[in-house]
């Protein structure tokens, strides 16, 4: 069994993770903790949306984050743009890099935007121009990878299918995310094994939930299908919108910790990644949603 | 890839988890939590410790649990050992399965019990000579596998010789510890493939704890060398000695999702198992440490 030298994360918590808060934070503790991140090493800190704050209100100050952050060379600060005013909104304050989404289940589209998968895919071709216009990097994201909570388990050509429209789309990189955290380990080989049929795998990134405790497992597992990207959220922030109280976004500290085990070069600094997701957990008055964060404090 | 078809669990909470809380559990609230545990389908149901109260005051009633759980036909009722008083006592409690332990550590066994890891070997003879007598089976623990609280790492030919000690002596399975969870899935297998060049496989379980978060991982990565018997503990009973606050054995709940996910049979029937945690939690009056029961519990 070989595994990749070098692992790559995609530390989602200022945007992904910090959205599914119900406590809002301020655009400093924000900027802060964006700051604290981008100095452990970390490549690729998705920084805030351009979304409607009329749906993500903790997302509302996108501009002043992306203003106040210092950007450090060699870092990239992906925003989520889910339409065209999102992402002239991103591309004004800045964005390099943008994140646009589709589901692989089209009960969740229709339920959360109202139309089909292929529609929803088809309105994000003017960003796609767009952003090939202002040389902008665009990353795609599929939900509900592994299972939906309307229609319950997703067939892997479905995935499939999605993840290559967006790549064929122009997206450099598609990240498979089990939205729900329902997925096991040969579940996942299964599924990153039906991308990956028509996806260069080095294109390919997981995204996993840890709502089940499954996450780091489904990590490892497709590790030796050769993935060698991983999304993650300092401290675990986010929760669960489908089940109150539940783990939502793996904690880049577990996900660290396991990796620097396996010998796999992620050129992170473990500790002062600590420190960063001990901070965000002050902020929101409550102990980081990692594992690792909370052995270690002792 | 191949894995076991079935797998079996040895359940550990009403022992090596219920030990190591604080709060000690009233007899008859052990016996509901066993009773429920042996009608989940678990074959296997660690029912308590013949110690010294003075040393274990939550094991202090083993002879009366002993006495009240409803025995389930082709359910077994393992109990700890440390010595010759308590086997004895064990085996006048009806006990038909006693369990000894070693550490691979040696500092371990120093600050613990005092003696070097051969010496606490070796107190175990009149044990293992006493059970072939009465026929009582004898399956034997092995601590600090992948790291040791005092001298951190373990060399796995440490591991392989204690294991394979206790192997000799009389042991019909030797479960791998990972007492402090330190563990990540490629040393596990590495430690693994050290004990199974003197001892089938189908003779070694592991027992992983989750304190960083590894345990999942560290199990599906031993399934892959065929592995097939786990120690898990229901609701994550336990906590960590070595790290206030942090988690302990993994969740019986966590262990079953996963395995049920990879179609690996268990004859373990998940509902039943979730009320058994929500049960014994209650009465500790705290949520479940298992992401599947606070997940399922919405």
């Amino acid at each position: 069994m070989t595994y990749p030298k070098h692992v790559k994360i995609v530390e989602v918590g200022p945007r992904d993770g910090l959205q599914n808060e119900k406590q809002t934070v301020s655009t400093d503790d924000k900027v802060t903790l964006i700051n604290k991140l981008s100095n452990t090493g970390l490549q690729v800190v998705e920084a805030t949306s351009f979304v409607s704050p009329k749906w993500v209100p903790q997302m509302a100050d996108n501009r002043d984050v992306m203003a106040k952050i210092e950007a450090k060379a060699g870092v990239s600060y992906p925003v989520l743009t889910p339409n065209m005013k999102g992402f002239e909104a991103a591309l004004a304050a800045g964005a390099k890099e943008v994140a646009i989404f589709g589901a692989a289940s089209e009960s969740f589209s229709q339920k959360n935007i109202n139309c089909s998968i292929s529609e929803s895919l088809q309105r994000f071709e003017p960003i796609m121009l767009a952003a090939k216009e202002h040389q902008v990097r665009v990353r795609g994201y599929v939900s509900c990878v592994l299972g939906c909570p309307y229609e319950g388990d997703i067939a892997t050509s479905k995935v499939a299918d999605v993840a290559k429209t967006l790549y064929d789309m122009g997206c450099y990189e598609i990240s498979l995310g089990d939205t729900i955290g329902v997925g096991t380990p040969l579940k996942a080989q299964q599924m990153v094994e039906a991308v990956t049929k028509s996806i260069p795998v080095e294109h390919c990134a997981v995204h996993f939930h840890d709502t089940y405790g499954q996450a780091l497992s489904n990590i490892f597992a497709c590790l030796q299908l050769g993935i060698s990207t991983v999304d993650s959220s300092i401290a675990g922030l986010g929760g669960c919108p489908y089940a109150k109280g539940a783990s939502g976004n793996v904690a880049t500290e577990d996900v660290v910790y396991m990796l620097q085990g396996m010998g796999i070069e992620t050129g992170i600094d473990l500790d002062k990644l600590l420190v960063a997701g001990h901070f965000i957990s002050s902020v929101l008055g409550r102990k980081p949603v990692s594992k690792v964060a909370n052995a270690m404090a002792n």
